[in-house]
């Protein structure tokens, strides 16, 4: 048999004869000429047979072949402007391998997005999501080439913990040999043991949130990068975010232009994602939102809709800074100028898609660090190992968390977060 | 200041003055000299510092820091074969900027097993566990870069699954808004979906085990590589999985040679790491057992004891392959020339670790499939979506999955899993 070629790699056999193994995505025939349009899961091709090349057997076996069923099939590579993918194979061999038994349920018309979910592991074989898949896979190796080539080292935090650090209201329980133990909301605070212990590390995995919320931006599973920097400010912290989005945006449009454009995503947006970032104080923000006439004060938090308000200033993603310290997590260091303020920031992406990037400097003061733990009613005995950070040899640091799913429906311009996993997991959804 | 270099680039700039930002490791003087031993996360360095550069001020700032101070030095870098690791700083400025508060608990000095596991996140600060977890890292961007390379999409699989496909007896359960979800065992099932999708996928991600076992082989949350490709077949598995394995050794090597030695790692064993592995059948693993005097008749499992038997006759890793249906899951494809036999396979690592991958062919056909879960009392309408898979376009597909602390073990040479991930979690290990 002829070489086994997966379609994405089609353009480097031209003129030669290879085999496809794949399914059937769509047919059409016209006369004593059969289209077939086959898929591999690295792209789609269309193959031709005629009757002359193929023979009466072979035409009528692919006439019994319906949406989805198996074949393998050789022929020569051909390119041509006129097909989809720029390349046809002439068939010259078909070899069905296995008919769909029943109609396939998602054909080309439209469906419902309940009746899709249910359907989540056929849906996924659909040119638009596997387009997407393929693109968050790019995102993610784009995310780590980033940060291994600067030298981080990959630290995969604990998922089981045993405090209930920060409340349990949004925890996932579970028994954990007769101990209650807590999925992980974060990896930040044993990323900051990794980052005194590695310089700098990046934590990269699934993180969990039992919150009773239905809006488009929420997973209860999604996975969360967690970079930490010792003797790292909030300024370098900044610098570390936005290095991130336009190297990832870029390796994006360079590796992934062929599904890009099979979602029809306007890459001249992203083509406009470079640094430096425009950066606005949490001041300025406000100041933004009351010419908006958003109802909001200095001090209230920034919700959803005035996100989008402030990321329609910008044509790229903006970043917000120095928050009131009130509103920030205990772990946040103050300005030292004004102690109303935490040396946080919050990345916004553009298109009005929201946050998707939250970090800042850490408290790395062990006496203030106590202080602020009381401050907001946590278990200071929960945090002794946390509190052994700031014991030996405590330094200046700072990290950020950046929510993958979301990455993913920005770069995609998604309207749900939902198509951005293979499986999603949300309030109402735990199957297939 | 001159500009800020870590330690493991050091090479790169002999005869240059340079910072350092880093933690005390170590110290001793000789006169009016002074020796620091520093380390920064990503090696150690001897900074030398005298009198006549310092000052004595310096000196004696320097003569306050105890270990795991942090600080920031100044020097010159000089290619000197005699100092570790081959370079030292000449000190001309040493900034302290935290000293320890408290006496160090983790001295030069032995302790107890139980006592550092309780200072993990201390612990991950000595040399020998910075070497592992930098290991570590290196063995996952190999095998990332080993499935990238060939094409692969990554495909992360849910965590929360609503059905206990397999009985809930070493399955985490959680509240999910009312239902019952359990934490995944394996992304196998998912990952078939996904290779129908994308052609060839991998998974990676952690999985869940709440078993009652305290061995020296076992983490109730560990992270699993499981690929999965359509069109493959016994034989193709077992060569991707060495392939794999071979890459990945050959990297450790190439890379992390420096973190090797620092472990003590007998590099020449892993250096005999080539393929093609020895392979051998379940039906020969049974005799060479047997002629060791095992007490094991056909049809048994394969035990611990029995594996490290088998791996001893190999200087690399063996694979044993068609082991009896009976004892091998339900999804796995039988022989069609023996029906007692299953086309799975497993690979021992050499020097007695044990099984460290686990795979095979998939039963492809519906009917069939079918009867397997009957046979296996496992409720057939939790398969729906999985037999959906053998309805719509069916094909021969195989994988495996591949314990990656088992792996880290192996290649370290490390007695104990608990060493070979950040923050492990056994039955009585929750904390810190």
């Amino acid at each position: 048999m002829p070489p086994h070629v997966y379609i994405e790699d089609i353009a480097n056999y031209t003129g030669q004869t290879v085999t496809i193994k794949g399914w059937l995505y769509n047919k059409r025939s016209s006369g004593k000429i059969r289209f077939l349009m086959v898929r591999d899961g690295t792209g789609i091709i269309q193959a031709v047979g005629s009757f002359a090349d193929l023979g009466e057997e072979q035409i009528a076996a692919i006439d019994t072949l319906n949406q989805e069923s198996s074949l393998i099939i050789t022929g020569s590579v051909r390119a041509d402007d006129r097909a989809p993918g720029g390349f046809e194979l002439m068939l010259n061999n078909v070899q069905p391998v296995s008919l769909s038994l029943d109609e396939y349920p998602i054909t080309p018309k439209e469906h419902g997005t309940a009746f899709l979910m249910d359907h989540r592991h056929l849906w996924i074989r659909s040119k638009r999501q596997v387009a997407i898949l393929r693109i968050r896979h790019a995102i993610i190796k784009a995310v780590r080439d980033f940060f291994d080539e600067r030298g981080f080292t990959l630290f995969d935090p604990p998922i089981f913990t045993a405090n209930a650090c920060e409340g349990t209201s949004t925890l996932f329980h579970t028994d954990y040999f007769g101990e209650d133990a807590y999925l992980s909301q974060s990896g930040q605070l044993y990323g900051e043991a990794g980052a005194m212990a590695l310089g700098k590390i990046y934590t990269f995995g699934p993180t969990f949130r039992a919150e009773k919320s239905k809006t488009r931006r929420h997973l209860t599973e999604f996975w969360m990068i967690e970079p930490e920097v010792a003797y790292l400010d909030l300024e370098g912290a900044m610098k570390l975010a936005e290095d991130m989005v336009e190297f990832v945006v870029k390796r994006v449009l360079a590796t992934r232009s062929k599904e890009l454009q099979d979602i029809e995503r306007d890459t001249k947006i992203l083509e406009k994602i470079v640094t430096p970032f425009p950066r606005i104080t949490y001041t300025e923000a406000i100041g933004i939102l009351k010419q908006s006439d958003h109802e909001i004060e200095w001090g209230d938090d920034i919700g959803g809709d005035e996100e989008t308000t402030i990321s329609n200033q910008f044509d790229r993603p903006v970043i917000v800074h120095h928050f009131p310290s009130a509103i920030k997590a205990f772990y946040m260091k103050r300005d030292k100028n004004d102690d109303r303020l935490a040396l946080g920031f919050d990345m916004l992406a553009s298109e009005g898609k929201g946050e998707i990037i939250g970090g800042g400097q850490r408290e790395d003061d062990r006496v203030v660090l106590v202080e602020r733990i009381n401050e907001h009613k946590l278990p200071v005995e929960a945090f002794g190992w946390f509190l052994d950070l700031r014991k030996y040899g405590s330094v200046p640091h700072a990290g950020y968390g950046l929510g993958l799913e979301r990455l993913v429906g920005w770069i995609c311009d998604l309207p749900h977060v939902r198509e951005t996993i293979p499986f999603p997991r949300m309030m109402s959804r735990l199957k297939p």
